[in-house]
């Protein structure tokens, strides 16, 4: 192995914290993986985080001490947020989207890999100081936006389905009432896939009432396992009383007019819960 | 907007690229980004493109011309990819993942971000020169793959359904039969998911006798879309005839034991395959 130039240290490093969010990185690897002085490999590392401070890319965490190391925390940058959002208000509303039941077409965006990163970017930042060991949502919409924000916490994801199949082993199984519709559903978790303690983050693309949450509630209570929060990419419009109180959302679902077949969606609660944790980061 | 250093701008640079595979991106862009000659920018380009080759990170393409720029193109690298399939085949085979009707368990391995970020990885590698417009793939299990996957190909994916659900707008449908079960099911996409004309590359877990597949087949055909070609997780023991032939697999379930409960997996045609292709990428 051939002592590694700094920019190509800086390059291949920037690539390998990237791909590993989270993740603790002894200053021994970096050195032994560019055959590079650890006092060259701190060199780098504080312009890494000097940069990606800068263009708002994420914390790079210094861990001190022999077991120490770096970590790469992705973060989002208030602006980046704000517009985000914006421009995801403005796509709800675009005409066409909206479905009988109140429901809105999101299938195009959330197939979107952009758009599912900055979903994932979003929700990460909100718990990047939280104790999360998975996510959690249920088939099938929410699925991407789950994927998103585990592989920026990495952290494994875990899908609920409402469906019997036959395909994941033994499963716990709960009871829920569907708030819009008061019908009493059924949703179940492979038996293996959580542990109990689990720290959950529950995520989903839509929320309603909020009775799909509940139950998801509910499902991690079964587990013996724990809530840490609750994010949905959209909210609705809801007319009785929600299931669900205490959970962000990036967009909202304003107005919707059935009989012209139009929405209006503004944003969530997602900027004015982390208005202080997005400008902090801002320095 | 001052002037950016050489170092800080490889970081960013390299940030900005790998979040954008496949996409073009003008010399003039990062030019005004960091304030910095194009001169300059061309020779930041070849240390990263010189980088990402070495590491086996991917190709850096130059496009010519007014119109041109870089790409980025994502690959992975041949020892890693064997590394890769050889590690999974090992997990496959790990005892209690074998499930009633020769199914196995993979939602452990399908819901943790390194794992499917390193199947995008060989998937996109193979497809890296092909036309692809959209990545297809049935609900539920299929759903993180076809998203790592169209995350590296940047293109979006759509979710065919077996389940009839109210919030995808109107659909197409087409009957398949289930090659494992010999029964006829239905399976549906939204109308508006996929346009004509596109590019459709299939995705999915599992395969066992091949119907699902088949039906995403039709479903492409009813869609007037054209297939570009199939590739999954794993494939199972299947005794009969299977109704897809022309597909690729990451991994090759070999041996089922029902009644001691075990499974061996190998390496499934994936490496054989693209032989030629990650030779040529190691240049």
């Amino acid at each position: 192995m051939t002592k590694v130039r700094r920019s190509d240290r800086l390059i291949d490093m920037t690539r390998y914290l990237l791909e590993r969010p989270h993740t603790l990185v002894p200053l021994t690897y970096f050195s032994k993986r560019y055959d590079s002085a650890k006092s060259s490999i701190s060199e780098d590392l504080a312009i890494v985080r000097r940069v990606f401070a800068n263009r708002q890319t994420g914390i790079l965490e210094t861990v001190p001490g022999a077991a120490g190391g770096v970590r790469f925390i992705p973060t989002i940058g208030e602006e980046e947020a704000e517009a985000f959002i914006t421009e995801m208000s403005h796509r709800l509303s675009e005409t066409d989207r909206l479905l009988p039941g109140g429901y809105v077409y999101l299938s195009d965006l959330l197939g979107t890999p952009d758009v599912l990163r900055q979903i994932g970017r979003l929700i990460a930042t909100q718990y990047l100081d939280a104790k999360v060991d998975a996510v959690m949502t249920v088939a099938t919409k929410g699925i991407p936006i789950a994927q998103s924000v585990s592989q920026y916490l990495d952290v494994p994801f875990v899908i609920v389905r409402r469906d019997s199949k036959i395909t994941e082993g033994s499963t716990v199984s709960v009871n829920y009432v569907s708030a819009s519709s008061a019908r009493i559903e059924k949703m179940e978790l492979s038996k293996r896939s959580l542990p109990a303690g689990s720290h959950v983050l529950i995520v989903d693309d839509f929320m309603k009432g909020g009775g799909t949450v509940n139950g998801m509630r509910s499902l991690i209570k079964e587990f013996d396992a724990e809530l840490v929060g609750i994010s949905v990419f959209a909210e609705g419009n809801f007319s009785g009383d929600r299931m669900v109180t205490d959970y962000t959302s990036l967009i909202r679902v304003d107005e919707v007019d059935t009989k012209a077949n139009t929405l209006h969606a503004i944003a969530g609660n997602y900027l004015a819960q982390n208005q202080d944790r997005l400008h902090a980061l801002k320095k």
